[in-house]
């Protein structure tokens, strides 16, 4: 351990070891304008008064409508608020333009969606180097519901979230992760499955459609190699039953869809994001976005042994339909 | 989105909403003690000068040793210091003992394996209510890896992590959570299938043996049933010939393992474990339990459509293979 020897770059990287959430502070001009800008330099200071702080730089170009006005506004952001956050990072005219503004004591604006929002009276303003400290007896507050917007060694981060009743125990089994994996798949595709058998299809051909609408454009080889990836079996005279039915046609020795059985894989498509959304109903917004990235970086680090044409990086590129199907499931 | 009237332990949840690092700050005492606390107060102030401030209680039973000392140390937490956080929130006479201790200017004692730390000369002291804002200039820093232990809404919280293939744009298709599923799950089972085959067995029986360990003591019926939530099919002549193997055997209606079949379960358990365990190197200890908890939410918030026998809470619990297998096979 070290100690670094004096270096500004260094320095601000070492600050960025320190977690802070992120807010935009805003107040009214002496001009008559509305000013703001993203800070994280934010803390608290006092409970009684209620006081917080945060920093300026005095190079900043809205340095002066806040030494000079009386009063200014801090929102704490929410998850979701990270192009706001960027917004208000950068100059320019035009931040607060198409917002929705509520008006605080002297006028100034009120942001909103944020997680958490304190009206202050500008109390002290201190030397801080290059910096100015402004403290603010906190006249209001108001508090949101809504995971916050995270900064940690220079960008955006998410919290992990933990709950109680997610502590309670599980046999080994149950907690081995393919059997979440599997249990979680298979649950999620039963209201697929069963609006499929209501619509008169068989088992057997769940499978095909589903597996079809993210391989089409395969050869045949490859769509026998898909099956066997899912331990399944696709057998010659289920394939000829599509191409008769006129689902399915073989072009330059690879597997399309018809016009009709185009039409029976955006049915699909339906039932499988509402499925989708049914699943994701147990989950916040941000929880669903952890949830698919943790599966998605376990999908990245396994299947080094899968053929080469069935890596990530190599499959599904040639599929439009999932990339076409909000257009096309909207039109229904 | 109404203003809430001022009530300071409401303000209190408020100040929650901004998340923090967590920092102890540390200073030698004109009586020559070494005097200690944690805070979340602290923030950047300046780089040029290099500048920090944090806020001290003026009721802290520490707080004249940093208003009447020259120096202090400011250290970040690192994720694993939770318990060094907790002793030095507290009050106490020996929040030191025991601790490898660095000295710094004037003395004031410097903690080990924190993720950043500061060590500060006194600048200004500045009134904040409550609260006395201390201002040091930064006469030197450490950076250290680790991830940064983290304070949101009253509680310790971590960071998700990300990469920078985390931010890889997905089709629509690829982002699906039933094809994120299916995918992770298949291809966890890679190494488990061709360990299976390495072993002689075949395709269909990689599953029989999957499912009858989560299954053994169900009746045939509650096991083809198994079978078809998945997807597949078990046939009658797979299963005489695992009986006629001595596999199996069949008491009261229902399946079990001999002891034979159970050596087998064993060495399925140990492949299945080990994959697991390649999976998750993807992840942090943190996020693989984040990963298990959101994907057993969705599990709780699906599947409702089960027969009763199949719901969660009636599952699985006559199954002690996998209760007593961490001590089965650690002695293989």
């Amino acid at each position: 351990m070290n100690t670094t020897p004096f270096d500004p770059k260094q320095f601000r990287q070492a600050l960025g070891a320190f977690t802070t959430g992120v807010t935009i502070v805003t107040t009214r001009g002496p001009d008559g304008q509305d000013y703001g800008l993203t800070a994280n330099s934010f803390n608290s200071v006092s409970i009684d008064p209620p006081m917080v702080l945060w920093s300026i730089n005095k190079d900043s170009s809205s340095a002066h409508a806040f030494t000079e006005g009386s009063h200014f506004a801090v929102h704490i952001l929410a998850t979701d608020q990270e192009s706001l956050s960027n917004r208000f990072a950068k100059s320019g005219a035009d931040k607060f333009s198409g917002l929705d503004l509520q008006r605080g004591p002297c006028e100034i604006p009120l942001l909103e969606g944020c997680s958490a929002r304190f009206q202050c009276k500008t109390t002290y303003q201190y030397e801080g180097g290059d910096h100015i400290i402004l403290v603010g007896e906190v006249l209001a507050f108001d508090r949101f519901d809504g995971a916050p917007l995270v900064f940690h060694s220079g960008g955006y981060r998410r919290l992990l979230t933990t709950t109680a009743q997610d502590q309670e125990s599980a046999n080994y089994g149950e907690n081995w992760l393919g059997f979440l994996l599997g249990r979680a798949y298979y649950q999620l595709q039963i209201p697929i499955r069963q609006q499929l058998k209501a619509m008169g299809m068989q088992d057997q051909d769940f499978e095909l459609l589903g597996i079809l609408s993210f391989s089409e454009g395969r050869t045949l080889d490859e769509l026998f190699q898909v099956f066997e990836f899912t331990g399944k079996v696709l057998s010659e005279d289920q394939l000829a039953v599509w191409l008769q039915k006129d689902l399915l046609t073989l072009e330059d020795h690879r597997v399309l869809f018809t016009d009709k059985g185009r039409q029976l894989a955006i049915q699909w498509l339906a039932f499988a994001k509402a499925a989708e959304m049914a699943a994701l109903e147990a989950l916040s917004f941000d929880e669903a976005q952890q949830l698919k990235l943790l599966i998605g970086r376990v999908i990245q680090h396994t299947g080094a042994e899968l053929p080469v044409h069935w890596r990530k990086e190599n499959i599904w590129q040639d599929n439009n339909l999932w990339q076409q199907s909000d257009a096309i499931v909207s039109t229904r």
